[in-house]
């Protein structure tokens, strides 16, 4: 049985693999990848995101300017056709993933939520 | 093939369910939670467990009498039959999680590593 538990892991694996959001997220990494002032663009903009949340993970106050320059690459990335596409299908993906966990995760939940009544 | 995916999710949801990990968890489980003594005693040992953790996420100082509280519940549950199994079975199904989660994220794991060369 834990066999066929393992080989269901793997059937779902390339199901993900095959989805039309994973391909479509593959698609957006290439175009990104392969232009370098976009892909400067969007790893600045991860790497501004990062030091946010690291900061606030610290209880570190973000001053007023870094909410601003945060913003303005929202804004900046939002333009940018082909990261938008990029982040847009992220978005897609972890729904998707997401939706997933909740399914297999169904089991642990159930049993746990009883544990507690 | 979105359909397709889901299918395979709840196939495995449906194969977890019947793993001799998730069917040990749920014996020991219900003998924890049929004990009165065990069920008190494994409850204030997760809620100890619990406000550690979140002392230590905040930043916050452990005192000594703490880490020795700490240490003597997990004297305590170790020694008692039915937690030490539930706890030994909820490791198993954790690891067994864990892998599966390895599996299905290779997709992205492979995607996320390429974007970084």
């Amino acid at each position: 049985m834990a066999v066929n538990l393992y080989d269901v892991a793997y059937d779902l694996e390339k199901a993900i693999r095959e989805s039309d959001e994973f391909k479509s997220l593959q698609q957006s990494y290439s175009e990104v990848n392969t232009d370098p002032a976009a892909k400067t663009m969007f790893e600045n903009f991860r790497d501004v995101q990062m030091q946010l949340q690291q900061k606030q993970m610290m209880g570190e106050e973000i001053s007023q300017e870094e909410v601003e320059k945060a913003q303005q690459m929202v804004g900046l990335v939002q333009q940018h056709a082909s990261i938008s596409k990029l982040m847009e299908n992220e978005q897609r993906m972890s729904m998707l993933i997401g939706e997933l966990n909740k399914i297999i995760m169904k089991p642990l939940e159930e049993l746990y939520g009883s544990m507690e009544q």
